[in-house]
């Protein structure tokens, strides 16, 4: 259970200001007070639903969502959230394609907003483009508020771009803050991103990079672990570099799966794209060869294939802290024997873990909802604690 | 118009208090009380409603739907029972393949549900999987809840399976309680559940097994009837049996049309698959084999042009009593030189049963409504009670 | 900013109570008063709204939206304004066919309404069919109603037939009363509605036609142009013409664009397929003649290529009075060199009125939540004055 009094103590003690009225990117455009606040608020929303009070802000209003690839979990997360503040989702569907760029992106944003107090894109498929058309749009809807169009500029939601997953990686830290006891105690620990070998191809760098983004934050030891080919994005890298520095952790790259999991208090092994390939992929989408795209897939998924021995293994779980490090996953995973013939994890692994996955993933709403709370809400300590007596449930 | 006060007084007789927290997958699985007790509230609502009383008893919320097969009906009457209570409804679409199972289920189910208060299923293609299906869904969730990982375990509403189409059967017999001024006055009445020829293969045996699974519980004389090679579910009939010995009625299957309609106060005329093609057919989408299922197809659709005389006409309506049988459908209906060429029944039949067919179907999201209702509220009739002053129309 | 106050001062002088419980099909059957009173009613709305004030009627309640075309503007105005006033949006989606007639249509009415408080109809592509659709549904759900089937009539917005695009052509012209400052400021005002070029074909004829049918009331001088061959329904340029004599105004219809624009305030350049060219495609499409439609789309895009002359150029602007005239269209517009070859309108002309042009939209979701507050409010300026002190944001 979460705790409300603990949540609001915190956050009275933080400055946030600044996320009025804003938006969320990537973590680390996010001062450490913002980040922190997210995670309090968000627990401070968890503990009124357990307790079946009603954290409702608005008494109508649309959230846009917008999603540029398939999804379940941050779709239902999204939508979730939305209604918990009292927001009606209304999904916007333009198909997967890249062609909406420039004047039409301008335009569809102001179309879709006149009442929208919320956008929520999802756009991972296209290395420089995800966040590119996210800054397209939040332009555009400023802009259409400045010039009177739009009584009000809704607020982004990055919910996966080619940089950055940022509901996902807030959510897996708040699910170690939980674990570990509080923010103070993920000093020190060490924490494996590593690759992990899938029978599929073309999987997002977002969590990758998210994760080494935002974990080095906190003091932590993390360690990224691919094969060689498997680079993820040398400014994301710079970023968790100098985000250790600054907090006393550190941030390291092997090639070797072992070597990361050696000692570690958390493993969080997961395929990937490398990121010469996403943007080669890109460059082929972007000019329609539909047989380069399919020669590129051959070639990297033979590639995947002599990195099968990247896997989370019973073998690999022993190497770690007292053979009990705790495992991650943004779900879903491929799981040897099971979704796949060989996979990302090992099947007695993956299933001694599932409720710490399940209860991972089960922060994400709660995160989208604070980063939508700070933006719209003036004074979230005020609000949150009068928030006490009023039931979600009109009667018992 | 829907009595209230009568609804509230005989809820009051009946104990129920077990289907607080529970589901509904099957109407056989529930006691009479229980059975009675969903009428009831149906009825109370349906007051409320027609007297534009809110009965929400949800400030925010999500019901989640999964729809494994088309539905216009069901989805439009899950939609408004939604709305009724609170409710808002996230749609989750995996698309109508049989693969999802095992692991998946229990995964998704849990993804899915931080947040839901209700799950509705649709899930009738596959014999031996749907009602299978709902209970992984439901162990999941429990699971899930158990573990701490969802706030509150969602209740399940089976909104048909390959066994029962308990939304269905409840409408149309809460439609029979209507036409006939109270549930007592269903003792002794002859209902004909008959097969009915149709143009299109593979209709779900869902609606005939649901109907003489429920209606055989009120003293009402069953008749199934059917051509030879178009059985239904034994274990259903099985049920059926022992329901009419409880209740004083009679439970006999026939193979002639004109037998079952002959002195009917009610006629189900309807087509459907036999329980044995659909084994078949489920085993070869199992095994994905496209020709086999083309081949079958073609063979039930021989097999069933060779009963186009089982057709609800104008004389086989003059053989029920008084020539006035009610009409029932689960609609859409085959219309003969309407809908298609020959079909389940007459154009100038149907047309004089139209209205009464579409109360009928009005009842449904009442019926689901109050599925839900009585598995949220600890105290449903004081709750009801408590509804009399608040209305849906904020203003007039 | 909207004035509330001066809305609900001309509402008052206003009869339009025959708008309570009705539908809104064409602009030209509602009286000077009902037009003047949708408008106002709309301010009113736009001014709670602006104040953050709810104007919520509804506690629950559904909105069906058949979208029998592709839509995102239209979609979202409509998902707004339900929104808006306390509806949730249920989709119902039969596909873009026109198979759905008859029988059918009554029945499936009446199904989606069983709570339903609100339909909201796009159709627009079958010339003679759109318009004979919706009031197919609306005397399904008032016989429903009648028969006692539905608790309630669900009210009609017609959100674009092949006759009238009623919410456009409202919003268009309530933009010009902002825009020249009072409804009386468009007496004497010239409108140069004219066809334009387009590398696309088949655009429906409702705008250029709800745009005559409307404008033409209020003392304005409506110019319609077109090259040969792109005639509109003859029956709509009756209305026009009637129109223009009641309100002191002029319609004519001229054959040159320049003609059109010559002194022009206010234009509004926007391809169309002739009426005839409707006329045949939706009997191609009654046959299911493809090779029919694939010959008549290679015919209009020849016949439009011999206009790529009708082009909103700056030089054709410079024609209008001060060279200034206000550019309208319902967007997306088919901007030259932008989002096509050669099109509509010349970038630089488009470019300078995207806030005008933005904000005309932005008048549509008001437009269409006062079309559905005047058909389930009886006492609107009561009501509307009520309203003041319910933020729509429960917590700032």
């Amino acid at each position: 259970m979460a705790d409300l009094q603990k949540a609001l103590q915190t956050l009275q003690s933080l400055d946030f200001s600044k996320m009025y009225e804003g938006d969320f990117f990537l973590t680390w455009e996010k001062t450490d007070a913002e980040i922190r606040a997210t995670f309090e608020v968000a627990e401070a929303l968890r503990a009124l639903r357990e307790n079946n009070v009603s954290p409702k802000i608005f008494d109508s209003g649309l959230a846009i969502s917008m999603f540029r690839d398939n999804s379940t979990r941050t779709r239902f997360s999204f939508a979730s959230a939305c209604n918990l503040l009292g927001l009606t989702v209304q999904d916007f569907d333009e198909g997967k394609s890249q062609v909406a760029h420039g004047e039409t992106v301008r335009e569809t944003a102001n179309m879709i907003s006149f009442m929208a107090d919320v956008i929520g894109i999802r756009d991972d498929m296209y290395i420089g483009k995800g966040n590119a058309y996210m800054h397209e749009v939040v332009n555009a809807v400023a802009e259409g508020h400045r010039a009177g169009v739009l009584a009000q500029k809704p607020t982004l939601v990055n919910l996966q771009c080619d940089i950055d997953h940022p509901t996902q990686a807030m959510a897996d830290t708040l699910h170690l803050i939980n674990h570990f006891g509080g923010v103070e105690n993920l000093k020190g620990k060490k924490v494996a991103m590593t690759w992990a070998y899938s029978p599929s191809y073309g999987k997002p760098l977002s969590v990758p990079q998210g994760v080494i983004g935002l974990m080095t934050r906190f003091g932590m030891e993390v360690v990224l672990a691919h094969p060689e080919g498997y680079e993820v994005m040398p400014e994301v890298e710079a970023v968790a570099r100098a985000n250790a520095k600054g907090s006393g952790g550190s941030f390291t790259r092997v090639h070797s799966m072992d070597e990361a999991f050696r000692g570690a208090d958390i493993v969080y092994p997961k395929s990937w794209a490398s990121f010469s390939a996403m943007e080669r992929r890109t460059a082929l989408y972007g000019r329609g060869d539909a047989e380069g795209i399919r020669a590129l897939e051959k070639e990297l998924l033979q590639q995947n294939a002599q990195h099968k021995d990247w896997e989370c293994t019973e073998e690999r779980m022993a190497l770690t802290k007292g053979g009990k490090a705790l495992y991650l996953h943004c779900l879903p995973a491929d799981i040897s024997g099971v979704s796949c013939k060989e996979g990302e994890v090992a099947a007695s692994v993956f299933d001694r873990y599932r409720d710490p996955l399940y209860t991972e993933a089960s922060f994400k709403p709660y995160i989208i909802a604070a980063m939508i709370f700070l933006a719209k809400v003036k004074n979230p300590v005020e609000v949150l604690r009068s928030m006490g007596d009023k039931s979600r449930r009109l009667y018992e």
